[in-house]
């Protein structure tokens, strides 16, 4: 039986300004339980039906809550339009970037991302092309939501997602090639591709923010192969993300 | 000023069994409204704001119902969580796919794909890349789902997308390479494309149905970079269908 109190407490956890006060985020789901529970995230409290339990044991840390509630209870805290049978509430964590582990390997950079589905799948191609940094503009969607958190199917315990002034990270890039993605680019599949960089992609609807152009070291595009007059004028940020991914470990 | 039938009618069309039964579908905003106008898709009528259609001196068939409303009526008609200023009612086409016509270049086919949203985004893939047919099994979300005519953001006006029973087609094809995408194929970025096959994508949860595996002669994957132990499964639908689409399209 699950109280009022803790109904308030959850539910407010759907929004950013609820999370950043209580610290907290909530995820759910069997895949994600099963990599929150591997990673090093701290957990404050599961909430899961006693097969849950019983399917899953376990060694709790003796600091984790465990609520069992009954499958029909779900619907009283979950975000989800199809509530799973496990709700987890994790601290945010506090982790700095640490701008010098950029230097090895690619980073996936995002100014103003708005789409929490967009972000969620992007986190999950940056696990499977095993890049361990995306970096957002702070205007970008919070990756605490839980929009975000579910469209990553539990991605998001092995990608790093941090938050900072992007012109920030350009002025101390002094090492790293940064590849921009545009419509106007040199075609990326004759261009040098290098293992240790960084990738820079725009905002949904008005691409890369002109202000940041001069930190570009080259322009790139997924070339179009359709010559009709009237023809897709892109390509949604989470598909270019995949192909830019598959294009840059294609080659190293 | 828009009467309750009209809105009952406009209303009904966000349900498959009445796109069926009327014959018409809703598409939304002014990008869509573009394509459409200079498709061959015949226009039932169109809802817009006098501004909207000050801004579009198109010369209109006169058999298309013009309805001049505000801005604020969008609400009671959109599908849309932000209503657009242009709401247009196009009839289904009925235009028989010509399987000859697939001998030449690319087709998608996907297996009972559900999300309207993996849909939309996979017909602006195929536009982007010059690819004019997708076919799904009759099993897979409809394309005049306005979700899907809005995640397409016009471009099915350049693809057509059939429905039928991927049995029939395959048993058709004498021809065609055919290409699966499975996680135990083999590696995309090795394989030799052809210009003209047939690429199977399976379902969002549970891959090809294995019925259809007789007909594959090509089992190719996206190659993985991770080598976490716990680490993304899959790529979203949508996402592999763009790198594989980029791949084909690369080599030819």
């Amino acid at each position: 039986m699950i109280t009022k109190k803790q109904i308030q407490f959850l539910t407010s956890l759907q929004i950013k300004k609820y999370r950043n006060e209580h610290g907290f985020f909530i995820a759910e789901g069997e895949k994600i339980a099963e990599y929150l529970l591997s990673s090093s995230y701290k957990i404050e409290s599961i909430y899961a039906t006693s097969e849950w339990f019983k399917a899953h044991e376990y060694k709790y840390d003796s600091s984790v809550n465990l609520y069992e509630i009954k499958a029909n209870e779900f619907e009283r805290i979950s975000g989800l339009k199809t509530p799973q049978e496990v709700l987890i509430v994790v601290a945010i964590p506090i982790n700095q970037l640490e701008l010098n582990s950029l230097k090895k390997g690619l980073t996936l950079i995002f100014d103003e991302i708005k789409d929490p589905g967009n972000l969620g799948t992007i986190i999950r191609i940056a696990d499977w092309f095993g890049i361990k940094n995306v970096i957002c503009s702070p205007d970008s969607v919070d990756v605490y939501n839980p929009k975000v958190i579910q469209a990553t199917m539990g991605s998001f315990c092995n990608v790093k997602v941090s938050y900072m002034l992007l012109e920030e990270l350009f002025l101390w890039n002094k090492f790293l090639p940064v590849y921009g993605t545009t419509l106007i680019g040199e075609n990326i599949y004759d261009c040098d591709l290098k293992k240790d960089a960084l990738i820079i992609f725009g905002n949904e609807s008005r691409g890369i923010n002109h202000l940041l152009n001069k930190f570009i070291s080259h322009e790139i595009k997924i070339l179009s192969f359709n010559d009709n007059l009237l023809k897709a004028e892109s390509l949604n940020i989470s598909i270019a993300t995949g192909i830019v991914c598959s294009e840059f470990r294609r080659r190293t």
